[in-house]
């Protein structure tokens, strides 16, 4: 009888080992060998599924997304003012932890392998698809702020969607640059900030 | 008589040529191999001035501070509204062009490759002198803003000073992934748009 192999869950496996490579070194350290180590797998076994540095890359993306978008459905959108709600979600998508920031690392290396290649398609899509998903989100936040009525009057929202989503990447790039300066509580003071901004005032 | 050679011209010519390199082909494309091409030399006259990979990507940073700081300082203070002064300060931060993103992507790669290795201490000095300086651009703008008495009350400057610097990190890195949506007309609107949040009404 031929054996079966369960594929999605050998895909898992090698997820979990990809993820602890990136954690535990960075993203450059993780190769078909490293993760095949890691795995306790043979590099063969792992090319099956990976067969280049690219399709690797590629793969860790996707394990970024799909981390980023499982715990934004798990939030609880009720409790607390629209504003507190509202930081809830951007505090899943700002690097406030070792997981969120080897999450950006992992953005990063893969957007600087998308720019740096000539013929980077599917890089680029991937790419495309978190920056999409995360102004997306931008927009369903400020959307929720002005129905909740609690905006400024005359706001251009497209505008202030891009400017959040510009300052979100911003942030956590600073924080990946020099992160003894911009840690977690001022990335999120920064964040209230810009907010408070958009807001009316108090009362 | 020994030859004598002019060492300053000889790495002004390769930086001439890994420019060129750089905005032909990206960064990735820059080698000692490929540089000595570009350049008419040969490989082993490349490397003398420049032994690997992470020499050369320095120098690239290098030349990118420098590019930058000359422009800047060419600005003419004078003329027009503090505003406008600030917004062509702006402007020679932001890539609004081939130059500007071809610097733009050299700093990416750099940035990316300084937090990939686990010994990166040279690359991230010139990270770290990068970001610092852009944050004291931004710092001194503000800063110049409130002389003028233009600015909002009440407003923690410091606390400015790092989400400007953010927004124009963002900004460039959007034009970057998507330069058809964040076009340079769209880079100056939004920092407009922004600059005038922290303004005073007209009257």
């Amino acid at each position: 009888m031929p054996k079966i192999v369960d594929h999605d869950a050998r895909r898992e496996e090698i997820a979990e080992a990809l993820w602890r490579v990136v954690r535990r070194d960075g993203i450059r350290a993780a190769s078909v060998r490293t993760i095949a180590t890691e795995a306790g797998w043979s590099a063969g076994a792992v090319r099956y599924y990976f067969p280049d540095q690219d399709g690797l890359l590629s793969f860790a993306m996707d394990l970024v997304s799909r981390r980023v978008t499982e715990r934004i459905s798990a939030i609880e959108p009720k409790g607390g003012s629209v504003q507190t709600v509202v930081l809830r979600y951007l505090d899943e998508v700002l690097p406030l932890d070792a997981e969120r920031r080897a999450e950006f690392d992992v953005w990063l290396a893969f957007m600087a392998q998308a720019r740096a290649e000539s013929d980077a398609g599917t890089l680029q899509e991937h790419v495309d698809t978190v920056h999409n998903g995360l102004r997306q989100l931008c927009d369903s936040l400020l959307h929720s702020l002005a129905d909740a009525g609690v905006l400024k009057d005359g706001l251009d929202l497209r505008r202030e969607v891009e400017l959040l989503h510009a300052l979100l990447d911003g942030l956590a790039l600073h924080a990946a640059i020099q992160p003894d300066r911009t840690t977690p509580a001022r990335l999120r003071q920064l964040m209230r900030r810009h907010l408070d901004s958009l807001m009316t005032e108090k009362p």
